[in-house]
Formats: C-alpha cells, structure tokens, sequence
C-alpha cells in the first residue's frame, strides 16, 4: 500500500504533465486509498448559463497551484492522506435521468470501499447522484448546504430533476433527513415571497447570508454542528456561494455574496461533523477568464480534504 | 397588413433598444408576414463545447449590423419581404426528448400557416423538432446541409438522440427521404474507417470538403438541385462547416474549413430549390470573444431570407 | 389595465426570447404603467474607456437573472408593481450636445405621465438629460450620487459637456439645487488638490468612501434623508462606486472601493426619500468578459425598483 | 539630422519600453524626418462597436513585432527612412467637429513641413481631418480607399459628421476629386438597393468586393493607377476591408471579405501613385483578444512605410 | 502487448476525464508502443508574448476533439497504431540551457527504445533538444521545417540558445545536415536585407511563403524530398507558420500567411521522408481564447501521426 | 532645471499618446529628477504561469487613470515631486543570472544619482536585482514585502534563482539584513509543514494572511516600523498578496486575501520608514481581461509616490 500523492514538485515544475487533480496519480485502484477527487461533467440541468460540464477540467488545472500542507488548520494533506484522482463519471448530454443513474454507480464504488470522495462539479444536479449513492452505504444523510439558492424548488417546466431541485427530491426520495439539513448563504431575488417559507414547510434549516454575514465562522459551524447531529452528512459548495467577483464562473451568479476569505473561514470551521462525502459544483470555465473560479474551488476540495485530514489526525 | 421591417435605421442607431433579429418587430402575430427569424436555445445535445443555449441571443445582438438590401444577390429583403422575430422555442434543460417536442409545437405553429421560418440554435439535435414540424404539413421533405460533420451516427452513449444523430433519425422517421438529402462540407477525424460508408448505406449523398473545395458555388448547387429535385425541402447550416477561423465560437469546431466567402459563395448559388424551411444552428458565443461568429451566422441567415426574397421576386 | 410582469418562469428557461429587461414586456403603451426600465446607449463622453453605448443591451441580457420578490426588503417587486421595458433612448454618435436633447425629449413623455423611470447608461452624460426632463415636471430636484467621482469638473478640453461635468452644468442651469445634493463614495486620486474643495464651493454634500466606509447604511441613509428633504430627487448610480473587482465593465475605474454588498446595503437603506426618477450608468461591457457588471447593474436597477415597490406599499 | 529608427534589437527584446511605434523615437521634431507615424484617438463616430479610440495604443503594442526590411518589396524601410512617431492628435470626446478640427491643426503641422504620414485610427471619420490639411498644403487630393464600406452616405441621424459620411463631405468641401477616387473592396449588406448607384451619382469609381475577388493584386493597381493619375493622392485603410476572422477588432465588421494575405497583396502593388498621406483606421483592441487586429494594422502601416521607401529608392 | 487507444468514445463523452492527449493512456512505459506523444512546457526563450508553457495543456484538452480515422489520408490512426501520452518532459524556468539538457535526456529514452515520438511545445527552442536525442541515435538529421521565421539567427542579446537559434545551433553541432534542411513559409518583415541571405549562407534550402503559395502541395513535398533525401529527417512545425487568424495562440504571429486548409495540405503531402520525429510547437494559449490554436496544433499532430501510420501500413 | 510631471489632462485626452506611466516624460536624463519609475520586464523565473514580461506595458496603459494628488494622504504627488518613466531594464530571455546582472546595472544608475526608483514587474525574482544595485550605494537593507509568499524557499528544480527564493538569496549575499525584514500577508496551502519554520530559521519576521487581516493598518505600520529600524528600507509589493479577485492578472494566485481597500491601507499606513527603493511586481496582463491587476498595481506604485512625497513634505 503505497502513500498515493503529488510527485515531488522541486523534480519538474507544477505546469508539467496531463492535469489530474493536485498532480494526484490517476488511477481507479482504490487499494490503501483514503480519499478520491472525482469529476462529473455535466451541465445539462442549468437553468441559465452552461458550461460546468469543463469544471473538472478547469479545477484540476488550476489544482496545480495547491501544495501539501493547510498552514491555517495546521495539517498535512497530501503526504498524510493517501488520495488519488478518481477519473471523472460518465454522462449523458441531454439525458439528466440516465446521467444521475451513471454517476450514482460511479460514486458507489467509492462509496462501498469506504473511500471519502470529494466530487467535483458539474452543474449542482449531480449532487442528488452522489446522495443516493452514499444513503445506499450510509443510511439517510444529513447536509450541509452554501450556495445563493436553496434548490428547493418543485420543478422546472414541468420536469423534476434540474439544478434548483435536487433538494427537494432528495427527501422526498428519504435519502436525505430534514432535520438534519442546513443550507446557508442565500442571496439574490426569489420567484416568488412564498419562497422564503419553503424552508420551513420542507422542515430544513435556512441561514439566508444577510443573516450568516453577522456569524462568526465557528457560530456558523456551531449551528451546523447542532443541526446535523453526529450522524453520516455531505458537504456541498455551490461557489455561486461566494460573490461573483470571486466566482465569475459559474451557471447562475449572484452579487453581493461573501468574499472568499469569509468563504473559506466558514468551510475551515465545520470540524467535528461526521462527513461521508464533500462535493463542490457549478464551475463554468467559459465565464472565467483569469481561471479563478476554478483556482477557488480547487482550495475548496483541498479545505475539504483537510477536514478529512483533520477527522483522520 | 402592414410590412413587418427594422426601423429606419436614420432615426436611431442600429444598438439601440431591445435587440431582435434585425431589429425587427417582436411578434407572435403571422397576419400577413413572410418570414419568420426564431431561436431555439438548447444545448443539451451537444458531444463536446456547450454554450449554443445564448446562440439566438448572440445572433440578434451581431443582426443589427445588417442592413436591408443585398447588393450581391441584388435583391431588397427588408422591406419587401415581411420579416418579423418570431420569439424563441420553449426548451427543457436535461431533457432532450421533451424539448424537440416542445420545439416541433412551436414550429408547427409557423408551418401551417405557411410563414417560411428561419430558425437560429442552439445545438444541432433542434432540427429534427423542425423537420418533424415542416413533414407533417408539407410531406417528405429534401436536405441540403452544410457541415463538417453528417450527423448521420446512430447513437451517443446508447442514446438516440444527440446532436450528432439527428438526420439519421430524420430518415428512420420517414419525415427526410435519403434519395433527396446532400450533405456537403464533411472535414476533421471520424471515429472509425466505417464511418466514410454511412451515407452511401442510408442512400444519402456525401461530399466532403476536399472534394466540396474544388467545385465552384454553380457546381455546387447544381448538384443539389439534381438531388433534392422539385419537393418540399429544407436548408440547414451548421457553422463548423466553415473554419473555426472564421467560426470560433462553436461546440464541435474543425480546422482547416472553408472560408466564410466561400460558404457564402455555396449559399448564394443555392436558388432554384423549393426551400420550406432553413436554419443556422451550433453558435456557441462563450467561446466568439470578437462576435465574429454570431455576425456570420446573421449574415446567413440573411442569406437565406434572401433566398426566400428571390424566390418570391 | 394589465398587469405588466415577467412571462411565468416556469414556461420557457430565463435565456429565452428577445432580451428586455427581466423578460418585461417591451411597449410604449404606458397606460397602467407604475415604473418603466429603458436605456440611454451612449458612450461619447466618457473621458477614459468607451463602450457604454453596450451598457443597456448587457444589463438586459443578464436581468434575466433577476426573479420577481426581494427578501431583504421584504417587498414584492414584478407583479406588484406594473412595470414594463420602455426601449432606449436615441442618440447621436459624436454629438453630445444634440445627444442629450434627444434623451430629455425621450424621458419627458415617461415624466409627464409621471411612470417613475430607471435608466440604464450609458456614460453618466445622460444623467443630465433626465434631470432636464424631470426638473420641467417636477420642478427643481434633490440628488442622492454614488459614484467614485462628483462629476462636478467645470470642463474638459475646453468643453462643457462630459461625463464628468454634468452636475456642474445642472447646477447653473438650476434644475438641482445644491443644498439638496449628496455625492457619496469618492475615491480614486484627483486632478488637484483644490478638486476637494470643489463641493464646498458649490455648495453640495460629499462624503469620501474613506469617510463612507465607516457608516453604517443607516447612517447614510439618514445623512441622504437630511440633506434631500422632502423635495423630488433623484438617485443615480455610477457602477464604479463599486471596487473594479465587483464592476470590471466600466469606463473610468478606481481600485479599493465598496464591495457590491456594502454598496447593496447603503441602496437598501434610502427608503423615505421621494424620488422621482433613477438611474445606474456606466456600464461598458466590453470590459466585462463574466458579465458581472451587467449582473450588478440589473440587480441596482432591481433595489431601485424594490424602493418604489416600497414607497407604494 | 541623425537617422531616426528603431533602437537595436539585440540590445533589450522588443517587448521592453515603453511602446511607441515599431519602437521608432517618440519626438515632435521633425527635422531630417522622412515618415511620421501618428495616432488619432477618437471614437465617437463610429455607428456600431466603439473603442477605436484606443486602436493607436493597441498598432503600437504590436508594433513591436515589427522589423526593418521588407522582403516581399526587397526594400529597407526603417535605417533608411527616417522615421519617428509624432504621437496623438489630440481629441474631444462627444465632439466631433471641434475634433476634426483639432486633428487637422496637428497633421498641418506634418504636412506643411512635407514629412509624409501615416496615420492610425481612431474610427474613420478622422480621415476627412487629415484630407483638409493635406488639400491645404497640396492642392485636391486623389484617394485609394480599401474598406468594406464606400463611407459616401449623406448623414446619420441628421448629422453630417459620421464613420460613414467623410468621403461625401470631402467631395463637397473641394478637398477631394471624385474623378480620381477609388473605392474598393465593399461587401455586407446595404441599407437600401439606391446604394449601390451612391459611386455613380458622385462620380467616384467603385469595385465591389465580389469583383476586386476576381483580379490580381497588379490588376487592381493598374486600376487605382489609370484613377487617381499623377496627382497627390491618399491612401485610407480600413481594417474592415478584410474579413472579420483576420481582423476582428473594429467596428463595424463586415464577414466574408478578403484574407490578410490577399489585402496585402493589393497593398504591396499600389506602387507609382503619388501619395502624400496615408491612414489604417478603425482598429478596435476590445474586441481584439489576441491582438491579431493591431497586428494586421502594424503591418498595414509597415507596408505604406515601404511604399514610401520605394517611392525614394 | 496491448494496443494502447483511446477509450470507446460511447463510453463516456469526449469531455470526460484527465486531459491526455487524444485521451490516450498516460504512462512511461514504452512495451510494444509505436509512436508517443509529449509536451514540452517551456517559453523561457520566447522573444515576444510568453505563454507556451500551457501549450501541452491547450494542446491535449483540444485534442479530445480527435478521432480515430483520417478519411483525407484514408488511414487508420489510434487503433492501428499503438500510441501514448508520454507526459511531459521537465523544464527549469529561467534556465534554457538546463532545460535544454533535462528534455534531451526525457527524449533520449523515447529516442532509443525506437519510439517515434510527436512532441508538443513549448517555444521553438525545444527543437534543439530533441535533435540531440535523436541524432545520437540516427545519426545527422535532415529537417522539414514549416514556420514562418527560418531561426537560423546567431544571437539574441549576446546569447546562443533562443527559439529563434536553434536551427544554427543544430547545424553548428553537426546535428543536422545543412544539405538536407528544408524551410519553408518565411513571412514577416526581417532585421535586415541581410536575413535573406543567410539560409544560403548556412547551406540550407529556404522556401518563403510568397512562394510556397504558388506550389501546390505535391511539388512542395517534391522539393522535400528531393531535400531530405533518404536519411533521418525531423519534421518541426510552428504554428506561426499559419496566418494568425488560424493561430493567434502563438508567441510571435505574422499576418498574410497561409490558411489551416493550405497548411494541413502541405502536411499531408509529406509522405515518402523517413521521418524519426516530430513536433508541433508554440501554441500559446493565453492568446488563444477560442482554443482555435489548439485544436488545430491537435490536428497537426494527429496528421503526423497519420504519417506514421501511412509509412507502417 | 524642469519640474517633469504629465501633461495638462485638460489639453487631450488621458487615453492620448505613447503610454508611460501617468503620462510622464519618457527620458534617462535625471538632472533634477526626484523620483523615477521603471520596468523590468522579465518573466522567465515565474513557477506558474507566465506573462509578467508584459507587466510594465499593462501598468503604464492603465496608469493613465492616474490623476496627480492623493486625497487619502492629502499630498501633492505629480507637480510637487519631479519624476520620470525611465523606461525598462534590459533582459534576456531563458537566462535569469544574465538578466538580473543586467537590470542591476540598469537600476545602479538611479541609485548612484539618489533618484527614488519605483519598479514595475516582471516576476518577483527581478528584485534580487534592485536590491543589490541599491545595496551597494546605501548599504544593507532592511525590507517590507507584501505577498501571499514568503519567496524565502532554498531552490526550485536544483537552481538557485527563481521568483520564489530570492530573498534568501539576498540574506545570503548580505544585501539585506534579516532582523530588519518583515514579510506580511502570507496565505495558501505550503509546500510542507516545515515551510512554516522557514521565517523563523532565517531570522526574519513574518505576518501570516490570516494573522495581518486582525491588524489595523497603523497596527501594522507600527510593526514594520519596528522592524525595519531607522536604516535604508526597500517596500516591496507582489500583487497577489491581494486576492486573486481584485489582482487576477499574476503568475501565482492565491485565494482568500485582502481586498484592495485593505492593502492600500497598510500601504498608505507606511510613513515613517526610510524606504530608498519601491516596486510592485507580477502583473501579468494576459490574465488580466479588463485590465484591473494593472490598474491596481498603478495604484499601488502611486501610493508609493506618495509615500515618497510625503517624507519630503
């Protein structure tokens, strides 16, 4: 069982090679692997801008800039987690149903072998893919959610899977357990007034960010903390979480959002949360031009393999 | 019944106000028009770059630089032949199927009442929706198309419909009739040697652009008046037919293509076939940073409507 | 009298159709009308970068972001209050002088039929034939101005009219009156020391961001209500108030400005005040490559439609 | 009187410095100078795009690509002529007349002292600048004009000062003989059939785009030669005469004209005309990512320097 | 020993996975392949715009757009030809000298196995190294160069090794054979009258393309072969060989050069050589935002390689 | 002597004439001259991506925004202290030890006639250069450095100079001296944990990112102040110590840093120190779409201007 990470980046500089996440092997052996970085190419649920189906590749070439170690946590990340780039999930263009039903199979191995896997999106649809492959494993999981909009919503045209519904589906199908989500960061108009009190209706957790901008990081983590429980919970980042000068691409940007600093304090926090599984999404690299959206969601798994590290030290 | 046109022009400048095809009138109103310009945004079906969903947005934005008359053709468009923005197709993000439906509703409306329809995509799976529209009021119908690619494979991932099988379907569907269908332009790597027998096993005809290059534009067309003989037939043009020189901003794009006053060369001498419908499909403006390509696609389908001018002159 | 709104966004996806602004009907059938959105296309006087006269077609494009309710306010804003898409206003490449006739005469008709209008520049030049507009119905008016720069230079090259003079000009010709102007936000270095006496000398309010900074929204918003009274006034919105990190698109940026949700917060908080007219300008969108200018423009124009909301509630 | 030329290239790389064009001496010294190089940066007339007010910086950024000899003409251009660059007319934004007038004053200053210009754009009506100041000094003038567009309409908007209408008002103002004018390269769409007999009813001399296709770069020369006669003449360079895919970066572009390779191949054969001036214009670097535009300009100008050459060889 | 492919492209789309090129298997190990692809990330030795160090990258995420079958050549590619992404060989920035021996020894390996190998730049300077890898194998090599700059210069600044050196360099090392070097598509001004006379100065064969526009591929690829004879020959192409609307992503562009159809054609020619290597170099990206340069830098490779399969088959 | 300042901005345009920074004369003649600002256009040390060569080019385009007095600092910059561009330092391509050698030399002159430098960069490695020029005439200096990097690591791919190590490389040449150097705002993951100690090791002071952002400038100021001692200093400010969406445009971005508010605070903050040479560095444009890096980094040299002026006031 070998220690699977970068290779020695004093050996040739860190522009050099096919781009895997970090410069990570890729590989699909999952022998002795503590976590996987993983893609999902798809962005055919967006109900504005396309594009997410090339977040994968913009993160991993961006991931280039990570190094090994969290000076803000203190903790060793590649080095001490053995972690591999996963490959991306097949989709299907076109085909939302039949792409969830081929990502949740690709997330279910990882899921099965027990190894913690941080997706990386794609638009935000996917996510319901990897919820349903984990509960499988897991049992019925708890959430925590930033991202500008709930995706709560009912349906979209009449169809029920898109990026503002997976929420919603997800328990109603009892993947995920109410009581034990929380989505925070909400900003930008609504459809409708009704919509603020979906939240409540569906029983879940809302911290919209004109409220959470007055929380310091750790009450924030608190209040995630008390919600979730101790019981299995996914992480998920839509960087729409942030505001758009910070995360120009992406499918359905919002203004006046938290800066990336306060961003990562908030991520940095949620220690002591029993997460089976990280994912971060709506990457869209055809609205970012200076690559640092990407560059942003690529520290946001490297945040999210640190909490593993951390969970593991 | 008024002569639906663009402002004049004198009066204010051509950025000016709510940007329609040509600065024509929005309207759903067919009461007397000849030709309707629409979009159909949707880029679900797409095998590679996605962003055709803003195609119809980006060619309306570029539209106003034209003017009214061809002096090439020598023929006046605007003005005498009655032109109005018919709007956009409803579409479904993630569901293919139900939105050809939805489009091929959208264009009946336009076919029985026997206004000529000028449709802008949007990926190229759209026109199945428009083929199938246009067969149920004027029968079987004849193709001319241009492209890089035949869109004549059988399936993508085990799925049928994709932007890249669409004619096939068109022909299995009984809605195209191969004896009448050309396909001119084809360039850039196929999947397999087999490829090069498809149209010959269809029964449709083929010319790939190492031969399409030595043809002058009457060569050309007369071909196509041979093929599609005097039935009902439809004009489509993907913009990777011409080099993504001239057409960057595409999904699939191929190099070493025609020029754009070659392809416009080819579009000009196609007179004398019974058009019943045109599109020009697969702009994709994330990746058009100059507009270039949304500036060609609205001067074909000017050239189009000058088409449809001359055969009513 | 219908009720002018956006079409249902559970039709057709929010990337349909012709771009108006918020999918809004566009008419000049003002009948029933509460609040119209039109444009002002012109970048001839901008002192730096041009490419304004885009401003309104890329605040259109990217409104389609924008729902109906505000949660912040609290305020239903698109069905509540009947609003439409006026068109833009016409003007005259190279001539300001006749530029600006051209928009007062465009803006009067909303004023007589006193539809409370928000503008879209457009270089901030265009300001001055709104309030012309307005001072003729409303009589002498107050100003609230957030904006890097007080626009109140006395010439450029010799010349009277600019982008960076026109509060000077409204202030001899007598349709604001000083004692009721706040100009907010300054930043960026001057042309001369003596520039910051400039205000006092005129007689008007400025409050520096440096100053600005350290009040809270309410505080400002009191400051605003003070200094403008009871009077009519107006409130304009130059998108570089903002730090160029949050409205890159723009003519004449200045760095270490307000974020877009400071500046959000300080629109939120001017209720109370009675305005007769808006408008945010400067929006050069060729400067804007993720469009996020443009989205911040559309949701400025969205509080100041939520603000009229308000005041009618 | 020392050689004024570029500086060593094997010195510093040409990307040091700051630029000027084709890194010649900055100066307004004119003493012993052959060829001047000057910018005219003005925008404010152009009917579509704006931005070419700073296509002068943008020639002189890619300038520097630029080398000595011209192996195509076989003729020493800098080393041998000396050349400087005169730096920018100065402008009015918002005000075109005051600026023609400004422009002229500054080119008299050239022309009176018989060092031959090369002006770069700014849009196209500061052609009619640099005509008047050049009638002045030698007497009516003779024209070559390569552009998509004749530039001979009547007005915009009831105004006579416009990108589109210079050439109408040289003729009218006597500074221009129409019986030595050509025009050449016209292609798009035009506003109304009566255009195209515009050339006619002014008595200038016009080749279509379509025709000039089909002649030979000595062919058309000829042409321009049996034209404009022995008389002072000036030659104007649109970068809109060649196909938008070469030069994107302008303003009203136009799809489907000639190749770079094409255009320069007219340009080097328009040898034996007595020409006192030269311009390329319309140069807009917003809509130019990759600087190929400027590039095409820089070397547009490199090519009328070499004319110059030739013409005292 | 398994023919090493792509992966079934009804698998999973195009987009999908960690960017090899052609999404071909990334290893070193060299049992049983044929030919193999890899980068060169260095563009410390570029005399303008930097950038090629992501060549690679832009390189292989374009290259998913391959196929497996060239239907112009009618071979079988991928498939028949056991092919891999070998990775990219290390580059020490600053240091061309150091980086110039750490690709040599990185090509050596490939070179000595008997691996043809098609490397991807990188600036043009990385051409040296791998001539010294293989001519410690072969023997003196000839040369097929297709650029529009012969880099046959002595010095840049005073020092030897520049991407615009290289070709003396080679020849100064007895690596290449003067007599059997061929370079052909010149275009661009020179430093002076005096360039012209260098390629016969050094002994080698110069075509520029003022020429090489008026052969037709065949009696290009005539004078090749009558060039290079029948022993070892490398054949390099820059992609400044192309005009710059084809290739903007490049460090040094010319204007006025051939089109992507002329080039591939000349490509296509050149079978017969006994070609032991290739490469495709100075694609830079930051100046490529359509990804047009790639995808047609992807292209050429891919018709090397068809070289390679043409001359197995 | 002249008091050199910027042209009369009411004379032309700011966006007129070659660009030097702020439009100040162009001359190495330093009779008389306070302060000189300068390139080093070098970008071959970069770890990341490269582009900074054209750093000086950017900074001088944007500059042209600058006015002449600081309204924060209340201080007359441009008119009160003399200054100058003095143009760019030499360099060499692929060879860092040749190109630090020769802007030494280029900077020594400044610094052996007391002229106050200000350079723009280039990767960070060109300040290696500057130190050692102005060592050698003051003294060993003390240092303030800005950045998200400490720079202080021993060696990249077993070479010695590089953007990354040269302020190790000036402790070991005895130019600077370690307890007089303070590194403030570092932030982003570390090469290893050991990276942490390296400050310490080397006897110098550090302010990690995340420590700094509780300081109040005057906080900060009093630390560097103490630090640095009543001895000839150097300011040095690498733009991606402020995060990468307000300095996108850079070689090695980092996520979640200050905003540009709060470095021009710590910036403004810094009188009271003997600073004897300035720069700001890694502006690299081709990262940069709307050209805010360049603008900032135009500010940030101004605030050293400023600083300048104030210790003379």
């Amino acid at each position: 069982m070998t220690m699977r990470e970068p290779p020695d980046a004093t050996e040739s500089p860190r522009f050099t090679g096919p781009r895997t996440f970090a410069r990570l092997p890729h590989t699909t052996d999952l022998d002795g692997v503590d976590a996987a970085v993983y893609g999902m190419p798809w962005d055919g649920s967006t109900s504005f801008r396309s594009g997410a189906r090339f977040g994968p590749e913009a993160v991993r070439s961006m991931s280039g800039m990570l190094r090994t170690y969290n000076p803000v946590q203190r903790v060793q990340v590649f080095g001490a987690l053995s972690t591999i780039d996963y490959g991306d999930a097949p989709t299907v263009p076109g085909y939302v149903e039949e792409t969830l039903a081929r990502i949740e199979r690709f997330v279910s191995t990882l899921a099965e072998q027990r190894v913690v896997g941080v997706g990386v999106g794609g638009d935000h649809s996917v996510t319901l893919a990897e919820l349903r492959a984990l509960a499988k494993v897991h049992g019925r999981l708890g959430l925590v959610h930033l991202d500008s909009h709930t995706d709560l919503w009912d349906a979209y045209f009449g169809k029920p899977y898109s990026h503002g519904t997976m929420f919603r589906r997800a328990i109603e199908e009892g993947i995920t357990d109410p009581a034990r989500m929380i989505h925070a960061g909400m900003h930008g108009p609504l459809y409708a007034a009704a919509d603020d009190d979906i939240p409540d209706e569906l029983g879940v957790e809302m911290v919209p960010w004109i409220e959470l901008a007055t929380l310091a990081p750790e009450e924030f983590a608190e209040r995630a903390r008390r919600r979730t429980g101790t019981g299995p919970t996914f992480l998920t980042f839509d960087v729409d979480f942030v505001d758009v000068a910070f995360c120009p691409g992406t499918g359905t940007p919002e203004v006046g959002g938290p800066t990336s600093f306060q961003a990562l304090g908030y991520l940095r926090a949620l220690t002591g949360i029993d997460f089976v599984g990280y994912d971060v999404v709506e990457v869209a690299p055809q609205y970012d031009p200076a690559q640092i959206t990407a560059l942003f969601a690529a520290n946001v798994a490297f945040e999210m393999l640190s909490l593993i590290a951390l969970s593991r030290a």
